[in-house]
């Protein structure tokens, strides 16, 4: 339908089309305002009604305390690996686990703000696995542990919180927020960029304890780095991303009407077991990540042979499976099935798969 | 057409409804990708025309020379009012100038990362006018002299540069930027959020000379905040907000079609003159900024009585005005006659005023 391809992309990824039918439609005119959501002042009621809108929406979607606050933020979880250290410091000391690069960028930023250590990590084989930790591994001591959920690149996750002994758990859910219920009273801060399961790019949701949001901070740190700024001010202390926003409204409501986390949970392991399934048997393919680790989002594949990875991805890019290239430091090809991509797309894929192992065998 | 209103907000503002038209249009699809914009991998070929697109167009209509860096960042001016501190700080002094509630933002954010001094204010009188200065009163030593061009709540403008006695200039254009020609040359950095007269929120342009953008900065500015993190990738150190660079592209095209800003900043005095002459005029409005400083922005405006403005602005608003509503901090109404206004609209509201008049002398 309008000649649409599927979009295996690993960030900004694929959207409902539910949801930019409904964004164009509103385009010119949204809800009888008269205006378009970019034209409209962030301090209007329109506005207020959709901010707060997509607020309650993700409270209720994934269950959020009444002693955590949402935040709407800019900058990326790039600025999230300075903000967390520079706001949740009070011993200065804090753990890593590093399972990939965004999660050693997070620690080489953080670095500059807090003592902190690699409690573990999994670079020895290219981030291929999640690393066992035990709750004594931790630092007493430490202000936080972070981690990343699940990572993009690599196409691993976590399966569960790690047991830190009680420590505060801060982590970067980028890529697999809002695909499973997550228990959110486990977690001291949440954030993920918004570019993969709930929008476009250019809005950073945090999810906060109360507690944390301290105003004792290190006097450097900028006003726009500081929770307190945001959280006092309802994410609306200078103008938020009010169109990303707006279209994050709409995902979740169509993740609710999906039927919420337990159900893209099961959607999301149904799509994931249909490419695992075809790679582990596959002749020509096979998955880089083993059983226990595997992401349900990020999939990355090889044959083997460069050449044949190139001629594949060439190939799929003309039947419309578009942007199965892997990241360059894994090489091969990847599929990230985010939410929005739908069941029938996964199918296509593996269907398209099977013809190119056939015909290249 | 759409039912659309004449939208007066002082940002995010009205967008050209042929680029809201063109966003809608596209959606599903843009320029056959089978992708919206919103899908896009920031480093697909899709986007890299879209921001490259953005940038030679922005070059092309502000005559950039070549020896600036165009950045496209997150964060807001209020980022700016700690990067550009964080970053430019050399001898370690700085000289602001003090003209409106962003501007004295600005300087109580640069007061953290260095030595700084207002130079002159105009906040004896609530920032009605803008202060005299001459080049003695600068600080040779200041590594850079601050002021905001265009000022959004109280509806004043600079005519032209102040004379700092070649001390380096950095600029706040968030609300004037792209309405009339500038000499980019006299600049070290201009800045801008785009919501007023580029595109969405979420959207900050940074337009800095190259010698400024250095690496030996202070170890505690995190990588996000340093420029140089984004001069050297193109600003795509981390995802982009693309949705909102792809909406400034289209923004640029139209005022490229439009002839530039020597034929906007034309179209943009002719409406203000409308609306100024008017309530130079008028027996019941009056505007609240005297001749040589007014804005073609922004252009606040009172009757005297409480009642009557909330009146005005009701019957207004019905009348499909909207966002006419001053700042608290100055009341009455204002109405922000950005580049996407058209002429028609100002012509309609000056119409809807002469009749409100007559009903209510």
């Amino acid at each position: 339908m309008n000649n649409r391809v599927y979009n295996f992309s690993a960030g900004p990824g694929v959207i409902f089309e539910d949801v930019l039918k409904k964004a164009a439609d509103e385009m010119m005119n949204q809800n009888g305002s008269g205006m378009s959501v970019m034209e409209m002042s962030h301090r209007s009621k329109w506005f207020e009604d959709i901010i707060n809108g997509a607020e309650a929406l993700l409270r209720e979607v994934m269950a959020i305390p009444d002693n955590y606050k949402v935040l709407f933020l800019q900058g990326g979880a790039s600025s999230q690996f300075a903000m967390i250290p520079m706001n949740l410091k009070k011993n200065g000391k804090a753990d890593y686990i590093q399972t990939g690069v965004w999660a050693k960028k997070s620690y080489q930023e953080a670095k500059k703000f807090i003592d902190c250590r690699v409690v573990a990590s999994s670079e020895d084989k290219t981030y291929t696995y999640i690393p066992e930790t035990k709750p004594e591994d931790f630092n007493k001591d430490a202000d936080y542990v972070h981690f990343c959920y699940n990572n993009t690149i690599y196409g691993t996750k976590f399966n569960g919180e790690p047991d830190v002994g009680g420590i505060d758990l801060v982590c970067d859910m980028s890529s697999c927020i809002l695909s499973e219920p997550v228990d959110v009273s486990k977690y001291a801060l949440i954030y993920a960029g918004a570019q993969k399961n709930m929008g476009p790019a250019g809005l950073t949701v945090v999810i906060i304890r109360e507690d944390l949001i301290r105003e004792d901070v290190e006097p450097y740190v900028p006003v726009m780095f500081r929770y307190k700024t945001h959280a006092d001010n309802g994410s609306m202390y200078n103008t938020p991303p009010t169109y990303a926003i707006y279209i994050c409204k709409l995902v979740l409501e169509k993740v609710k009407e999906l039927g919420g986390l337990e159900a893209m949970k099961k959607i999301n392991e149904q799509k994931a077991a249909m490419l695992y399934d075809f790679l582990d048997s596959s002749k020509l393919f096979r998955p880089t990540v083993s059983a226990p680790y595997r992401s349900l989002m990020n999939i990355p594949f090889v044959t083997g042979d460069k050449e044949l990875d190139a001629k594949f991805i060439k190939e799929a890019t003309e039947a419309g499976f578009v942007n199965l290239k892997g990241h360059r430091s894994v090489g091969g090809m990847r599929a990230s099935l985010y939410n929005a991509m739908p069941v029938e797309g996964v199918a296509a894929l593996v269907g398209f798969m099977k013809d190119f192992e056939r015909k290249n065998a």
